[in-house]
């Protein structure tokens, strides 16, 4: 224990001389901007500034963050703005018609161009009595024992060095205040070594962006000007399962419908009316198989129109160390449907999903009867090449080809009486895709960053196949945007136990390191 | 209601007078079996006795009779015994496993042959709320104004006779007190008339029917010479619409199955997995549209085997009096299933119906997944020539064949691995059919008693679309049986408000008589 209290004393002082640098306290000669460093040297940096991470990450951690509750989002941005001005940036807190947003902004010398970070400090709700440790917001140190459970380490700590492998746990460590204490970590360090990025950096922090990024989508308007950059790095969600370096090119967009057959107006005996009254649920199941093949191909007409890959694409595509066997196995499935010729060739498509399907009761409660009528929902995962819009005109048509009238709303009994085969069709366009070009400078740019930083090529994401809130946001800025993804996959995200794996928090310093000190491209216009 | 009160007062001395030969103190002279009455003169005797069964029914219904509460039932029981013993039956309580039976005998002269009628005390819970009057047990005669409402007659009634459209409202007025009194008023009627019918009469009286009748089924076993008769008449449930005499002949027995489809082992991120993990709520769809085609004909191989009809039937089926329109207005449907050729047909087959379905959740807390299961219950309505278990077996083959593993239980890890699309099939062979055959003995006795007491041909039925309770109880007596329903369709059995037609009354009461007065054709073996 006498130890770590020494290591923290010493990560104090040198966070006393870092915020000291920043606020200008410290001059340093204009003009001394990054130079690459090797792989090696940056990971001896990072590996210095692990325990500082850590402690700055459990301190952030024991601020709840449920959005729910405005009074503490304003204490989170109070430690934002805090944590910012100690690092020289200017901060502004932009009010929204919901809660507010922290921007923070710094320019550097010699910087012509702006990166725009994206990150997100409220955390989704917690249900203490469901985590393995007493409070959500006090962070323990936990390491996998041989049977697969994790053990605390506290009053346990070897004297030095950290293990990649142990986890820190507490809300919003993964999700997403590892990532805010990554860059800047990565920023001290960076400090520490008296260089300065080769662009200016803006950095905007979301408080909602679980419950939807209302405030930030509303404030667009406001703002845009404020917000414009260069470049878009959104540092949120997990990358890939092999822990490899991972640049992610865009998200699937999330589209929708529901649709409901009717049979009698209500419920009727199944003896009596057994034979005759015409029963929905069947009618449902007709029009849901007409919708796709046993591969889960969709037949819809018009569905997959506009989506190809040249060979470069492919290749990108397959080079993704995903293991089929071991996802397979983790769903427990035979079989994965055939929409694409490996894992990311299927999120390159868009989907038809059926979320929830529903007629009377099944189980306690069920009587025998005809249903008066029988829902689905489905969702569409939509790719660039797919609008959402008209993603789903294109349903409700091969819904009408079907035979049925589709009607948009519930049927009056005028309407009962009219039509044989009646659907309610509920369309919902939703949120659009995006996906920057690989070729792009923007791409070569972080590809060359990651690379030169880990002495690897990092694994291409060409799109992932979630949605995430901050789409609308990028497309608004008419700004290239990439995904850095930074935690480890399995870290429990929206979950009990969330944690992040400390050597993620060591290779996501180092991602930003990398990125702080790579010489951007031209932006192509 | 002075009117009314010398009119309680003559009735009071003809119970009495009744009464008193019912229990041997007036003597006839023995052998004067039933003689044949015209429908005039039954007509004339029936009218007579209206307002003695309306009185009588309101004090049986008097008496609460929802059988989750034994000591009302054994009240029930005791009022009945009491009612029997009065007009000369001997009676026993049968003790079964669950509450406890009522048997009434009684042997007439020259008598040969033996009827057993079957009828229950028990009624459905009620929710007094839910009623428009005060109490469900407290019966009130209500007129139907032109505006469709029923207005309370109390206290302004008529001086003299009995409107055909009055209806007598209170619990069990319909189901099935009603019929009980029909029975016992015609009994009364005839010994009026000094008549004795040309048959033996046994009388069961269930007291769990509308829970399902455990106690009769356990208690054959024990009493199945006790009970043992000729011909069995079941004197419950609604007559056809039209409010003509009817005679049905059998009913549908129901069999059922429930059908589970599987995906990924819990539920996925849609988007992660939306075009990968294959989705088991289209696999339930598919299994379920290949079981029926579009105008509802099962299309599972063997369904309909056996099923024929010959000129005679088809002549018997068509001459029902349905009003098809009337029917699909009432459902609020363009075009009925087309597995009959007329509703009677319909019933003829057996029936293929999705009773519930679910997979997730459609509405308020739904969420974008890949679900892990999806679920469909359905019921099979039986006919004489579909036995439940072979039913369930022709379904269980028909899955597999469409390239299912079919298991008897969820799949385990290792199943969910090793086979690529499982089914968890639960069948149930349930509560079988019955049928008499129209031309046997007991079905031209009836016809005849029903035509010549009304003057015209009931409306036979061959099967009834629903299932009873009593059928099993029917098959182990192995005793030919026959429904003869008696009061209306539109009574809301089973609902609040349930009620009792006084035209249906009369011609209940008159179909008693027809039948106690109508000598019975010899048994064929």
């Amino acid at each position: 224990m006498a130890t770590r209290q020494k290591e923290s004393a010493t990560r104090f002082i040198i966070h006393v001389i870092t915020a000291a640098f920043w606020l200008g306290l410290i001059q340093l000669p204009s003009g001394l901007v990054a130079q690459k460093l090797s792989p090696q040297k940056l990971d001896a940096l990072v590996d210095k500034q692990m325990w500082l991470a850590i402690d700055e990450l459990s301190d952030y951690v024991s601020l709840p963050n449920d959005a729910v509750n405005p009074a503490n989002i304003l204490k989170n941005i109070a430690w934002t703005e805090k944590a910012m001005t100690k690092r020289g940036f200017q901060t502004t807190v932009l009010k929204t018609n919901q809660l507010p947003l922290v921007l923070a902004e710094k320019t550097f010398p010699k910087a012509t161009q702006t990166v725009l970070f994206y990150f997100h400090l409220d955390g989704q709700p917690v249900r203490p009595s469901e985590w393995n440790q007493k409070d959500p917001f006090v962070t323990v140190l936990k390491e996998k024992t041989t049977t697969g459970e994790y053990k605390d380490l506290s009053g346990n700590l070897p004297k030095t060095g950290v293990n990649d492998e142990w986890r820190l746990f507490g809300r919003s460590t993964s999700d997403d205040k590892g990532p805010i204490i990554m860059m800047l970590n990565a920023l001290d360090i960076l400090q520490t070594e008296k260089q300065t990025p080769p662009f200016n950096i803006k950095i905007i922090i979301d408080t909602e962006e679980e419950k939807g990024s209302g405030g930030l989508k509303g404030a667009l308007a406001s703002y845009k000007n404020k917000l414009q950059a260069d470049f878009m790095i959104v540092m949120d969600g997990p990358m890939h399962s092999s822990n490899l370096p991972t640049l992610t090119f865009g998200c699937r967009g999330n589209a929708g419908f529901t649709i409901t057959t009717y049979g009698p107006v209500t419920p009727q005996h199944s003896g009596h009316f057994g034979n005759y009254a015409p029963n929905p649920a069947f009618r449902l199941a007709r029009l849901i198989t007409s919708m796709k093949d046993e591969q889960g191909r969709a037949l819809i007409p018009g569905f997959y129109d506009g989506i190809t890959f040249d060979d470069e694409t492919k290749k990108i595509m397959a080079a993704v160390p995903d293991n089929k066997q071991a996802i397979n196995k983790a769903l427990m499935i035979v079989e994965e449907e055939k929409v694409g010729n490996n894992y990311q060739e299927s999120l390159q498509y868009p989907s038809l999903n059926i979320k929830g399907m529903k007629a009377a009761v099944v189980g306690k409660g069920s009587g025998t009867i005809v249903p008066e009528e029988a829902v689905a929902t489905f969702d569409i995962r939509l790719v660039p090449e797919t609008d959402g819009k008209r993603m789903v005109e294109l349903v409700k048509k091969h819904i009408e080809k079907q035979g049925f009238t589709v009607l948009d709303h519930a049927p009056t009994p005028e309407e009962r009486l009219k039509y044989a085969q009646i659907v309610f069709f509920e369309g919902n366009a939703g949120t659009p895709a995006f996906r920057t070009n690989i070729n792009e400078p923007m791409g070569v740019w972080l590809r060359k960053a990651v690379s030169d930083g880990f002495g690897k090529e990092p694994v291409i994401i060409r799109i992932m196949g979630g949605t995430v809130p901050v789409v609308p946001f990028i497309q608004a800025l008419q700004v290239p945007a990439v995904i850095v993804p930074l935690v480890n996959m399995d870290n429990n995200q929206h979950s009990p136990n969330e944690n992040l794996r400390l050597g993620n928090l060591r290779t996501g310093i180092k991602t930003c390191l990398s990125i702080l000190t790579e010489p951007l491209q031209q932006r192509a216009h």
